[in-house]
């Protein structure tokens, strides 16, 4: 038996090796794009969401009358087969190619397609029986089974990213109620500020992740709206009466998720405003947890010549010369995945703004874009959380020295002694070198001991309640 | 009479022209920050925000008994002359500083306890009776009352915003029923596609634009959660007890917007999150518009070697050197302001994530980056709609021609030829130069010429239906 | 006397006040654009640059017998004028607009026209004698004579820049003097690594900011390289033989400046790539300014609760609620400028890829990023300059004390200890909060107090010298 | 025999498999960061790079007496055995990852150890023999010894990717001949300007990519900086007197490549300047090259309804439901991974930017950012002329036809005709559909047959001679 069977298209006539599923338009799309070598064998969500598109065709295909049964059934079984995983390997196209996904769009209609032959008792390749456009791709167009199973698969990964998030968010609400009583110095523009706690700074980091995990299903639920159906460029060309709703219905019922067909399926098929807005959110993400790790970078600054509130659990020696140094590897290297993800942004951007008339033939590099940053930032923050949050300590009783040699404290007298009185206290504060009790109640005797213990009680200072005599 | 007052703060003295109402900091403000040479007055709405702001804010002072009533109900009038637009003049900082708003924020507290010290019968600058820090700014901070203030003037001009892009929806959609019959190829990867008509491609201009105006509606109820009664930190140091929640009731009462305090007034103070999405959705907005500006610079593209098929109202000789040559400049400029905002998005990406610890020193230039965009692509659309949507119209007959010579046209043969027949078709037309009907009609004679009328019907044609045999 | 005069172009006529300079195609100009506010006369160097390119053109014609002599001299008389600033509030268009640059063109045509049949003895407006496109602009397209000039309004500004810029060097580089035998931690991933001094670290900033300085004129030299000559679209048309070297070369006599003519014309007239590349530099300047601000802030972080190693000048009271507390504002809003800077990068980018076929009609909003982020920086860096660096203080006992207590200074000891020792030393040190004299001289004598004094000579902290037993 | 042997350091003990030449601090490396699983072994040029500083190092540490010639001799053979490619399957660090390259470096020393113990007759992990830290990384830490090698390593990459560009260029410089007397329309703005040939406009492409590639050779020169000797931060703490010199002039000599030492070790040890430039000058060329592909599309647009000027060789189906359509999937998949390239210049400006003190610790994600920039933009250049380029033809007729039906080419008649009759021909052509020559000879008898012939003969339309009357 021959080890390659011959299959062509209008371009001419290619060998595939037998045992392969994918057929000649698969193959052209191998030797036409090597570019990243990151194939879509990787996004596993997306080969199942590409099967659930073609299931949900074949099932309204048969509704309409323009599939037979059970060719039908052929393909339906096929990609149960697909979404079940088995096939992963025969997923071959590198994630960015060009053609606006065409090739991605026909390695499923392929694979879909011999498995569906042999399950009939053809073989590969024998497309009169089951044809990967005639049959696999009937009523379809790659510019809505495409966007649509892009959209699927982001949709999916988006709910693992989410709860990978929401988990960061609880790991910071537990530190912030372990660290409900360390007094610190709370700074603006990095300058000691008037005092708060560790906990507080903590619960603030879950209060914002906790935030972004809703700005992240609000835009995820764009995602939801598709475009099966238009066909072409949005005219449903080509796709019987009532097939547009029956096929999203199915992909519905398949998925599992409220989807609904886009009302103006023209602007539909060459939109890609909600991956925009995904991404961008995507990065607002990013943009919080750099700023969080440049935090736990700088509160564990030190040991001695930095800030040293909180201590990182060490992860691995932090220099080639310098023994016994520990560094905030961790949260650097998150920062650099949110760096990565907000360069990432700007590719979505870009190739979102290149959309011309009826497509946006960019889509698959958006795909990338927003694949690699959720895989590679959901990772980090795995890390991060596992790694790095579950263990910080305080160095609660360093963190309270701080805050009771500070002149910042100096605030919390203004509704007694004024604005301009305590300017002048902070003032010789700075220049003297004194502590603000001394200059106070020593000194300048302007409150007595009672008072300033009444105001700098533990309790005052994390709840602030104004004392104004 | 001296034509100048002395006033100092505890860095020492400066002399302010009498007729001056801002005061020593503002002064300084001027005199650090030569940046853009955009100011503050630029910004009414900001203005007004800051007065609406400081007037919440001693209505709730005086309530908590922290402000005599008589010096509240000065700094009242003085605030409701500043709404009123009387002052703008005084507001002299450029709009990108430093100090995290504090000079605009003490540029409000100057003018509005002089313009209160003259309605009591004071002198400017007799700050004994009405002081802009013990006074004005009482239970405040800069960093309640400036990131309050900003995010009303964002509200107040997205809403101006919003109203400017309906409208150009509403231009779209006008254009969209006037060529509902304006036959035409549709287009993908600016390849031949299927026919369409130039009303579904308008009709497509105004349901993407119409989207837009939901998600900045959506991104703009962010803006109306704010921190008043933070002050500093969020921790309400030096705030009475009850103070925000009323400060807040003041100020959506005055604005008459839904206002609410954030639940984590830690995490609002350093957070800009809203900042991010409201300009990562303007981006959206840019991106979206800027494709479309491309599409009509294309469409429009000739007059005789280009797609021609529209034309836009003619607004100034296109050449200093060809005679008779007009060009798209309108759509050129709005693409050149969508640019201009997709840079400013990542400004504001960087300045966001700049913030450190307990504030975001950054927030000048997000305010920048975000009322620069709202203004120049605001007053970009207007010019869109008024000097080239309304007047654009179709070149009806040779849209029609460029149709009916396609090869795309064969595509509506696949359910009755199957794909390889009509590819082979479609190759012929290609290499010969042939038109589709003539190699099926005339010379293969695959189908007759009533069928072809029946499928090649301009109500077919627009509204495809399926026909299979 | 009428107090206007009529005009026309191919599109009809219009008013134009009698004591305008410019003409009809301005005043569509400043109809057709309002976006930013910001009109071209903010940018006086174009104004200059715009009147030598008319100057060099005219001249150039005259040699090649395209322009009578007496007409050329007017235009000439005309430009001078122009190039001394009496005619600056003539160009009114907005520096971001449609049309590549006609506009700016046209605006110089019609005001040099106008001034020429003057000084002829004519009336403005009687084009007949001295014609804006057919003399003044004559043998020129604006595709030429505006990119020449927005390329010598740049390189004068940058020049400019450049100067501002070795300023900062010069400005760090004598604080690196001063500081030179301030001892101090120096430190990596923020965590304590091993001594140095402050000077070192200044000087640090003044050789970064020196090879940028080197960069940005290796960059400016790429400016010099003009299309003029190219016409419409680089292939010459209407332009006399001979004429683009003649024009470039009586156009490096006006400015002084050795300008080269473009080798490929008609790539030349596309091409915006060293825009691309001016603006990369500055933008890398910008980060590298980013930085250095970062530091200044963190370095002087505290007073009591950070770093505390430095104090910047103060400026303003850094604070409405918070007495006495003083913020590093001038970095600040250099940050922010830099944030400004780097978006414009982007805008920039999009623009220059949005070039289609024989020209980039995205230019002006390339001119407005490039212009406004060099002023704005220039700014920002003078401030910078003059009020903070200079004024910059070291807390020289405060750093001193810092080393010694530092567990990093182990490190000097692993040529002679071994590098694992030396980390059960820090990891003592640590867990302990010993410091390393103790436990390596008193508790383990692990070296002698003369060795240790050798090796923590202060000469040897800051140049140290490799001392293996 | 036992399968794994334990290693140690100060963090605790860990089992590695015998077979591995890496060891504990690598295998920390790996569990700590899973980010992106693309690890170190997919930049074999890095690999390489990192034993050749090893080996510079090695045999300057030996000619300054601080390492044994054994062990120097050693470490020398193993790092030939690593240049030589024999042991990348050791290096298996995430390419992100945190702790500035420390994972990198580690990772080097111990493969380089192991191997050199084996070659000396001992276990691995025996490292009192050889070790990674006190011999293999002897008088080096990782902030000199990673950047150097990740230059070393760009400089290899750029100097493969400019010989792609190089090959591009003259692809495009072919077709320029090739295409030197097809005549075409060229267009600015999209309207049709003057004609001029293909060949012209394909040899600006040559032009524009030949310059790209001198300016990437200027900024890849910025490269052969480095730092060897800095150690730590700078101050050559731990190293010989002479050595860096040395280890430079050995590294000189092992790479081939005129190498310099940083004048200002400390500026060097945190500036990232260099990579920031190269990047932006590759965004540069990215920008350009998405420009061309843009163009490319542009004039192969149709075939009937669109520019159709040239076209570009079939590689693939285009549809999955339109018969016959082949779209340009080249030119696209090259604009795609020019948008990735020109995220990654935001993501290399955010990590540049992000360094603070003494350190940039996001290294890392620049070198990622740089090296997938350069893999996947190389990857795409390839394909650009292996399957697009090279097969390129041109429409002439097509061509030609379009020119001679333009109105555009009525601007040769100017300078006779003069600008305001030309605009009043141009407007009569549009309005009625008739061409230049009718209305110029036949209609208006404005030029003879003969002097039309004159300046409408192709030589003249090519290169245009100015003809006055």
């Amino acid at each position: 038996m021959k080890s390659t069977r011959k299959e062509h298209d209008f371009l001419g006539e290619l060998e595939i090796p037998n045992e392969k599923y994918y057929g000649v338009q698969t193959l052209r799309a191998k030797m036409n794009f090597n570019i990243t070598g990151i194939t879509l064998n990787n996004e596993k969500g997306l080969i199942k969401a590409l099967a659930q598109v073609k299931k949900a065709a074949a099932l309204a295909n048969k509704d309409c009358h323009v599939l037979e049964p059970k060719i039908a059934d052929a393909i339906c079984f096929a990609c149960d087969k697909v979404i079940e995983g088995k096939f992963d390997d025969e997923f071959v196209s590198d994630l960015i190619q060009g053609g606006a996904g065409t090739s991605v769009n026909m390695n499923a209609n392929e694979v879909i397609a011999n498995i569906a032959l042999e399950y009939l008792g053809h073989e590969k390749g024998d497309y009169k029986y089951v044809h990967p456009n005639n049959h696999v791709n009937c009523s379809q167009s790659t510019n809505d089974a495409y966007p649509t199973a892009v959209r699927l698969a982001l949709y999916y990964k988006l709910e693992t990213f989410c709860k990978i998030l929401t988990r960061l968010g609880e790991a910071f609400a537990a530190k912030g109620e372990e660290f409900e009583d360390v007094l610190k110095m709370g700074r603006t523009q990095l300058q000691d500020a008037v005092p708060m706690t560790l906990g507080q700074e903590f619960q603030g980091f879950a209060t914002t992740i906790a935030e972004d995990v809703q700005r992240l299903h609000e835009a995820q639920k764009l995602l939801l709206e598709v475009n099966m159906g238009a066909t072409a460029i949005g005219t449903k060309v080509n796709a019987p009466e009532g097939y547009p709703e029956l096929c999203v219905r199915y992909l519905a019922e398949e998925t599992g998720l409220p989807l609904q067909l886009s009302p103006d399926l023209i602007e539909a098929t060459s939109d890609t405003g909600s991956f925009v807005l995904v991404m961008g959110t995507l990065k607002r993400t990013a943009v919080k947890l750099s700023k969080i790790c440049n935090d736990l970078r700088l509160l564990s600054s030190g040991p001695r010549t930095g800030l040293n509130e909180i201590n990182l659990p060490p992860c691995q020696p932090g220099s080639s010369i310098m023994p016994g140094k520990v560094n905030p590897v961790i949260p650097e290297v998150v920062n650099q995945t949110c760096f990565y993800v907000i360069g990432q942004d700007m590719t979505v951007t870009m190739a979102s703004e290149a959309g011309q008339l009826q497509l946006n033939v960019m889509e698959p590099v958006i795909g990338f874009a927003l694949f690699t940053s959720l895989e590679y930032l959901g990772n980090s923050i795995t890390t991060l959380i596992d790694k790095c949050v579950v263990g910080i300590t305080a160095n609660k009783e360093h963190c309270a020295k701080l805050v009771m040699n500070s002149i910042g404290i100096v605030t919390q007298l203004n509704p007694i002694l004024g604005y301009e009185t305590c300017a002048s206290i902070a003032g010789e504060a700075l220049l003297s070198g004194k502590n603000v009790h001394q200059i106070v109640v020593n000194e300048r005797k302007l409150i007595t001991q009672d008072k300033w213990d009444e105001i700098y009680a533990m309790e005052n200072l994390i709840h602030p309640k104004l004392i104004v005599s």
